[in-house]
């Protein structure tokens, strides 16, 4: 058996290192490529993933994993060779579910997908790529019928991002949030908002990073196995668990944009490299699903990064970085800043309180599309329904409106979205967790020290990879299913507060 | 034809791909790779290689080849599949004679070497590497005698680096050239050294670079389709023809070291940018060999880079960047000052003059090692031996002796070094073609204009990559074999008139 177990991981970290190169080449192509390099870079990339690819589904590893099952049945359950043969097994049965061919044509489709929006963006045409989502649509349910048996066709794509989770539960949780959420957003929007022109002044370049790495570094981010460089789209990215790395984009006039955007992609970042050294270069070595993702870029961003605690440490650092811009300003005047609510068109501009309600308004639209309830011709008018109804604003045009994100434009409609809201959902429900079994984090939190909540969130979650499913990691820790109401507590708790709510 | 041509190239691509992707991590690996990510990475980069290697080295690459050679002998020799089908094939030779096993047991045993070299330099002790130096011997050796028919043991070594160079030949032309150059330099040194004392100032990191830049820009570096970064040693590595990097060191206390740095790496990047672009992914897309990428790194670098006309036009634009540093000293200052010529014991500081005494007391100690004429535990002595008689210079110690060079611990012993002086023949050469082609090159290098040597260079060189062999090349560039004559001449003239000899 451990010469089975031994030529299974053999062949897993090949198809890891194919798999770092990738993302190497994705890096590099976002830092520091000239333009030159482009197109070279796009066949690379190709041969690359294929390779990888073609490694993975290669039937031998089938036979190794069948051969492997009953010694993974006869360990625990959370052991790291069970939990590598039982999460390698689900995907390998996700990766040769899928024919190579149906893959490949979808790949193809959106490339072409992607430049058609590119240009019809910034012309606001949305006819132009109506043809390209119509096949993105039809691509999207050939892949969901590769899974028989599912309860609702959405299921297996939400099952790529969020493994386990259902469209009717993830459904019937939004549900429960929009109710509560409405009435926070509409209380709040009655009232002046809050004065964000400190925010706004200019702010050197080389300042900014500063200070946000510094902050970082606080709360844990290793720069031995990290760094930081600038990017158009921030993300975070991984090439071993040695070496984990984060970009961020600068706005000189405007200081929250690379400071929030860096305490964003540390949380991702730190969720990673707080995964056990054994783990590094198998598949249980990365997040285990796109919520539980981001409840740890939102915990750290939000939850940590846009509290009252945290800048009474932070604040007279902060001022004493930028003097001319800040000497002037209060906490109370920067706090209420930071976190000023506004109903606005833009998810990605979009405050911690309406965040949500762009992020639902998008999943209940690809259900409807998937469902056949929705065409894509009437997807625009859907779009501005809903968002006047949720939001009470309508979009001037697509551009702004069902054009603004590329997700739908660059990969399926179906599981695009949830993993947005359901880790803002968890990211309430850790918090709680980890303040219940350990009262010193708030008070570190004003001392800004943060090796309490970040020990407490090695141990509890991100030790474990992708050892266990969202759903699994949510029980262990919180001893039931997601729930909304630490979430909603939170913002009752933070906003009422901010907005004097009843 | 067509589809067997046409499934080569594929093949080709890909494995094209993957050496482009090794290329990409090596370059991230010395510029902003994170210390955690080492271990992983050096996996990464084996891995890439060897799944390059085994799809060079497939059979069915040699069964088309072998299907393709009739239709290659039908086409010009210098068509653009004539050529492929040809270089490929060498090197499909070349890949396929070394037994893999034997080529894996040197990688890991050069590894060992290069560690303990990298302990045993610090610690001047030579008797630590002595048996791994002994072992990469015998390994060079066994190498070598995969290649059964030569006439020289290092012939199919410098056949790697050199293609079509012979060790009888190579020292014929350098025992020339020594007899040439130790007067010369024994003339120099019996004059007062040169002041170089403008150089050695407090010069700004940015500054330095932004010049430099400048001035590669003019020469015609695409800055579209490259980009320079810094690195603990300089070098230029390739994507893709569109994606072509330079790297620098920056010593804020010598202007010298990054922009004579800048402007060398730069000359390799051109030739390589001067690729015609329909051969790029192929093996055609590369400079020929290590002595005509050093022509043009010297080319650029001394010939162009070093010279009077060169800096009548850049020197006031110098003294502007650094007015406080520069203002006082006059530009005959200042061209002494960079044509400084001096014994040294360590080659990588050494002038044009002496440089290649350095190459060539390598070249010599390599054959007599690989000869058996000389015992790696009589290596010190021989060492000091040559460059008492060379230079009439004694290393102190042998960290600055033998121990000084990188090759012999991570590499073979036969073919390290000679490309270093053979490009400084080559460079001469070339250039006295273009400007007798071009006789407007010299007018232009004093209005800081390239364009007319550029052209002609890609015209004559750049746009056939490896199409020739270096001989065959210098063949058809200069109408005779390699020739000594124009480096000397060029060397007598410039540090005639420098300092005044007969």
């Amino acid at each position: 058996m451990n010469e089975k177990l031994a030529e299974l991981k053999r062949r897993l970290l090949e198809i890891d290192d194919l798999n770092a190169a990738t993302a190497v080449l994705n890096w590099d192509q976002t830092t520091y490529m000239p333009p030159g390099g482009a197109a070279a870079r796009g066949r690379q990339l190709a041969t690359l993933s294929q390779l990888a690819h073609e490694k993975f589904i290669d039937p031998e590893v089938g036979r190794l994993l069948e051969e492997l099952r009953p010694y993974a049945e006869s360990l625990p359950y959370d052991s790291d060779d069970a939990s590598l043969i039982r999460v390698t097994q689900r995907q390998y049965d996700k990766s040769t579910k899928v024919p190579s061919a149906l893959l490949g044509a979808f790949y193809e489709h959106s490339a072409a997908a992607y430049q058609a929006w590119t240009a019809a963006r910034p012309a606001n045409d949305f006819t132009a790529v109506q043809p390209y989502l119509e096949k993105t649509l039809d691509f999207s349910r050939q892949v969901a019928n590769c899974f028989p048996g599912y309860d609702h066709i959405a299921d297996p794509l939400i099952d790529f991002s969020d493994e386990g989770m259902k469209a009717e539960t993830v459904r019937a949780l939004f549900a429960e949030l929009r109710a509560q959420l409405v009435p926070i957003v509409q209380a709040i929007v009655d009232q002046p908002v809050a004065d964000n022109s400190c925010l706004l002044q200019t702010y050197p370049e080389a300042d900014q990073l500063a200070f946000g790495q510094k902050v970082i570094r606080a709360y844990g981010f290793d720069f031995q196995r990290g760094r930081q460089d600038k990017t158009h789209h921030p993300f975070m990215t991984k090439f071993a668990l040695g070496d984990i790395r984060i970009t961020t984009r600068v706005k000189p006039n405007d200081l929250s944009e690379a400071l929030f955007s860096t305490l964003h992609e540390a949380g991702h970042a730190m969720y990673e490299m707080g995964i056990k050294k054994d783990l590094d270069g198998t598949p249980l070595a990365n997040g285990t699903s796109s919520g539980v993702h981001e409840s740890q870029s939102r915990l750290w961003e939000n939850l940590v990064g846009r509290s009252r605690p945290f800048w009474e440490h932070y604040y007279p650092e902060l001022q004493a970085a930028f003097p001319d811009q800040l000497n002037g300003v209060s906490l109370d005047t920067f706090y209420r800043a930071i976190n000023r609510v506004e109903r606005s068109l833009i998810r990605t501009d979009a405050d911690e309180v309406t965040y949500n309600l762009h992020v639902m308004i998008r999943f209940d639209l690809e259900l409807a599309l998937l469902e056949g309830s929705l065409a894509v011709k009437d997807l625009p008018d859907a779009w501005q329904a809903r968002y006047q109804s949720d939001l009470g604003l309508q979009a001037p045009d697509n551009r702004d409106g069902v054009l603004q994100d590329v997700h739908w434009y660059g990969g399926f409609i179906g599981g695009a979205f949830q993993g947005y809201t359901l880790g803002n959902i968890m990211s309430a429900a850790f918090f709680d967790q980890a303040r219940q079994a350990q009262p010193a984090v708030l008070d570190e939190m004003r001392q800004g020290e943060f090796a309490t909540l970040h020990g407490w969130l090695k141990e509890n979650i991100y030790q474990h990879g992708s050892k266990f499913t969202a759903n699994e990691l949510i029980e262990r820790v919180t001893g039931g299913p997601l729930s909304i109401d630490p979430y909603i507590r939170y913002l009752r708790t933070k906003f009422g507060e901010l907005y004097a709510l009843a």
